[in-house]
């Protein structure tokens, strides 16, 4: 997996995404060579994605809502179409009281409207339920790396 | 508020973070210079962050779940006070059957149930419904800015 | 209470609000003042209301939603309190999951936030459901009067 | 959209449906064929009803209830079909536990059986859930206009 | 319908179903033969049914329960078909969370699981919840009769 | 307790509650002055009760309800203090979703109002969910005796 | 049946299922052969099994979990169907809000998604609701045997 | 932890646990002595337990129950104060939609009434619902041992 030099680095980018691999070279004392192909590894291996967060509400776009779903066949294979969907921004299998949990963020009530509309006729979607979003209170990304 | 410029900045970090100012000041025709202030300025005012996001069970971090969250009074209030907790890593109010959903990663059951234990003693906390993470399906950062 | 010529009347205000007493009195048969006179103790002894009704979204006003509430002591005291508020447009006492339907029109999520912290705070008031609305698709008022 | 005028229009209306147009050009110094020509707009291009509102129960009318109803198909759709029901007097989409809340007025508790079996049979109906009304508390059009 | 008489001779009923018509009569000042008609009336015409009550539980009978019951078709077709069960003592149309309620009384849990298994494959059936009964605490008759 | 000829007692009587001692007596092969002692044992131990049962919707008796109710202290305590309102007209304890089961009959909405709000304020009850009759279906007093 | 004996017997061996059978014999006052007799008696009678049990979290087995199902058909049918899953460790046919509560022992959360998607296509599955375990706290053999 | 033998020694237990040390000792490939030695290890630490199962309902005990509680506080006080109940004869943590789920076994439907009266008024306990047994249809203890 990844060593204890891939989890200081990871927790630093947690951070500040953008750090220069000579800041960050410093801190992990690695050269900024070392640092750049290390950073590099754990993207392309997937580890990490490095990317601009924000909150769509804060931008001015429409409507953010958690879905909780219940579902009736293969729990993957109903992610997946889901997750196909450009509205889908977060996807996640639970257990509890709803099968997938699936964020979504739509533009108004219409368009929500036809995604809910055309979701539930998915084949394996037993039945959704909505949380409308009044207002995001924390996002963080830097938890523990172990 | 921000401008079409700023969209496209930030389409573009949205896939690739860490992109070279030169990359990004070419794609949206500014300068190296002009472009590095934008993405700061956006950045500094809030509006984006740049951050390494993983899947924690990737990296064998413990347990994910999310909390659906029934509370008796202020909902910011309560919100500021889980969101205060290095477990919780997403906190949103919502309308329909929970007040608060609030994400969580915790080391393992015993601290699970410890986490528990002290949330459902929080003032103005009626009820903490979990719902464990199976499986990540789709994480994206990449949603339309206008 | 009112006779035949009354629920004449209603029936054609029901579509109609503003029908000239001529035309209304042609139609059930009476004198313009007659008409007159017998709308208008329709509406002092509150049997009708004639009023502008109109879809706030269509208005471009923020955000409507039906509270589904439970009470844990006396339901009229506990509508009546409700109802004093501005932003509840319409109080009805219920049996079945819930004991009161509240139908709400708040500006936006920031707002909404507030009022529904308030009314948690609010005495016999155990628990609020929020349905939010996605679109009003029928509101009529020409139900048949017997 | 709509004017400044407009909107002082609509809020008298939606107090006094029936306001005399002499009487309601005053208030917004308008003449009286331009404060004609105005209302009339609003109404044909649908802003506004002006109608006359009442309580059923008022009136000795039947049953008057809320249903909660969950689709498994199109939203729209649906609305649509139960929306051509005379019995149906109230239909809005919505988030939450239910994808509709359907208001009626039923005769009596045969017809309401009666109802509720057609209903069912509806395709795409999945489940509908009733809140009989034991009393209404509050009934108002005066809400915000901008 | 009914008059005051047939009223006063319900009432005593409803405490001594074996009253003989000589002291009911006396207690609604009527000769014997009038009030053993009355009676015979109120039984044909199905105002009353005289019967001996009594709690299941008492004479050591199996178990008693109430299904709260939801159906996806028609109310009168799915009660008259599981109240021509010998377990169905009691079937009620509702509103509310359930469609039907339906008391049953078996011999023990092997033909309560039977009953159960057997209605569950009832056409129009969706689904059945069980209240199993603890203890009969009041079982009166003698409501009002206006 | 009871014996074979007790239960053939009580199976005539479950379905004719005023037949005849004589008649009664031919059935079981006892002299009348038998029957009517093993009759009048069977009542004063609390065996049975012989009474007239009625719908009260065919008497034109308001409003009929189920109640489900949750409490949080001792059942029995709870189900005797409702059990004393003579609205009351079935409790029984039970398992699953609710800790009691209670039948009503309130003359009107008005009344049906009154008693929710008095018993949601009664010292142990959690909460009450109304479940309306919409039409008794079967009502039977004959199931087997063993 | 049993008689007391072997109730003495079984109470014992609840406690310590490996007991000589000398010693036992002593506690019941019967020889060792008579004792082994009415052991393996009870044994091959099915009355009680003699098995080491362990907490799987324990011995680091991955994830245990409660699942609350609900069926469409036969109950019997399913809960054997189910059983034959070498997962399912305690299968329990049930009234209230599920019909089977079924343990289940997986390996890891991608063993535990593959069960839940089997399951839920096994014909007569309505639903399946998780409860992870935290922890047990509790686990004892020697309930009184009469 | 345990090694490879022991897992072995386990598995065999967990189907006949009163295989005597000299066959156990003969499947492992050890001698008697350090199979004994090593079994009395895995008692003594808790690992295993060497008990006689058996379903309550063979042996005619009264009823057998889960419950599904939710609490206000403390997850591990409230598990082990239940847990000193001798009715509670499984006690686990949960996540999802209870806090605990607790077996019981009760002589009666009375003793069943006390138990919950009695839990109910426990601090920290916010409710109790219960899942009646109807039949036990698998029970193993041979699950996977790593």
């Amino acid at each position: 997996m990844i060593d204890d030099t891939d989890r200081e680095i990871i927790k630093h980018l947690q951070t500040d995404g953008r750090m220069p691999y000579s800041q960050l070279g410093q801190l992990i004392s690695l050269s900024d060579a070392a640092t750049r192909q290390r950073v590099n590894r754990l993207i392309s291996r997937g580890v990490i994605d490095i990317v601009a967060v924000t909150d769509p509400a804060t931008l001015g776009l429409g409507i953010q809502a958690m879905l909780g779903i219940n579902i009736t066949g293969d729990t993957r294979k109903t992610a997946i179409e889901l997750g196909a969907n450009v509205e889908a921004v977060y996807v996640v299998m639970t257990t509890g009281r709803y099968d997938l949990l699936v964020e979504v963020v739509v533009d108004d009530n219409e368009s929500f409207v036809d995604l809910l509309s055309r979701w539930r006729a998915v084949d394996g979607i037993a039945s959704i339920e909505v949380f409308n979003y009044l207002g995001l209170m924390k996002q963080t990304y830097d938890w523990g790396v172990g």
